[in-house]
């Protein structure tokens, strides 16, 4: 059991950590040359220098500030912690987005326990959107102020709306699978990276439904759904926490609706 | 040839009319009850009330500065004018995506003579984001600042970029020659709305291809991404001023090749 004090001190970091990923991927994102071909005589890539600023930035404030804890990244291999905590963080969730100069990417941070994700932050920062979710609380602060995120109620399958990165969903099976739901559903839309969940937070949408996660792509996403009232597991209804094949639905009802078409 | 002066007052009207359409379109977006299923005992519908609110603000706008003018909108029938000039207009371009949450709509207003577009404005209301183009000039203004738009420089399809709004474009015709340009590309990516033709006009993107558009639906585009350098005709390279099978390019040369592919 996490004291307040200790609590308060995990948000403190976790702000700072979203705070220097919006400066280095920033420094990037949508600036000339981004898309430069690569040279062979460079071997300069912007977007995995962003990638790597980005994770570089929020490893150096974990260093100083809770050198305790675990970290997991994208970039980086793993540093082992002595609190039983982990953070959890992807630098740029959504490079083909970030490439494309699409708003749909973002930065992932959580932290987990044994038990899994605790407190988490989808940051979009060409927005300046932040929702965070964990420890009895989930907002976004955007440019509409700062608002409680809530997952919407109920409703049948054919009123529900479903966002999912690309139309091509994982292997055959998984693909399948996946196109059992789609007609299903009163909409579906492609394209949205990270931003799809939390969208589903912030209750515009029913369901996300994707294949082929790592850990890192999920579990803030994980963290901010469920304490927005929404679940999150496997497309066999268990644990999601290491990614893979992910449903993300705003409520049981639609989420077991889903479920049972993913398996049909 | 339209003076100083007149071009001056076509500006300042057109982002008159965009700060309007703002603030309609954004009393309604992701606010609570968006969603909520049509009761066949209200016939509330909140997308089209905000669609046509953002219209009608236009409207007003345009009858109190510009009584001179022709309007064709989406919401409403044609207006005569006694100018030669017409604007166009479509309050929110990308229903769908306004209706999911995700920042891909936007407000689209132009102004045409009889030789086609000869400015217009893409503005996005949620990220704050202004791109504009026409007059011998083009510019982004959002949450970077006030940026130039220049579109890209010819590369070979096998790096080029291409946004479109849904996997499924158009008749199966038009689909097949859709899908004879995807696996030639690097990247494609969909759900974008008309943020696709902001993104070509900033330099983001190389491509954008789509069918079965209206009027309303490309002046705005055209005007913004001739500004910044980009080339947009039908499939067969004629005028797209009308709609219908819009391909939108960066330069000539990317265009002649992904129009080769189209209609190959």
């Amino acid at each position: 059991m996490l004291s307040e004090t200790e609590i308060a001190d995990i948000r403190a970091t976790a702000a700072e950590l979203a705070d220097a990923a919006r400066v280095a991927t920033l420094a990037h994102f949508r600036k000339p040359g981004l898309m430069a071909d690569t040279k062979e005589t460079t071997h300069f890539d912007p977007v995995t220098e962003a990638d790597r600023a980005s994770e570089r930035a929020m490893r150096d404030i974990l260093a100083r500030r809770r050198p305790q804890d675990g970290i997991l990244g994208e970039e980086f291999g793993p540093t082992q912690g002595s609190s039983g905590l982990n953070w959890v963080l992807d630098p740029i969730d959504g490079t083909r987005g970030y490439l494309s100069g699409t708003p749909t990417w973002g930065v992932l941070i959580s932290i987990a326990d044994e038990t899994g994700p605790l407190f988490g932050i989808i940051d979009q920062p060409y927005i300046q959107e932040r929702f965070e979710g964990g420890f009895g609380r989930a907002t976004v602060t955007g440019p509409m102020g700062v608002t409680a995120l809530a997952c919407r109620a109920p409703r049948e399958l054919s009123q529900a709306i479903m966002l999912s990165t690309f139309p091509e969903v994982g292997n055959p099976e998984e693909s399948a699978a996946f196109q059992r739901v789609v007609p299903k559903l009163r909409l579906v839309r492609y394209g949205m990276d990270c931003y799809g969940y939390a969208l589903l937070a912030a209750g515009q949408v029913d369901l996300v439904i994707e294949a082929g996660l790592q850990t890192y792509d999920v579990q803030a996403p994980i963290a901010v759904i469920e304490a927005a009232g929404g679940i999150v597991t496997n497309w066999q209804g268990g644990s999601a926490h290491q990614g893979g094949r992910v449903l993300a639905a705003a409520n049981p009802a639609v989420h077991a609706a889903a479920m049972a078409l993913l398996n049909g």
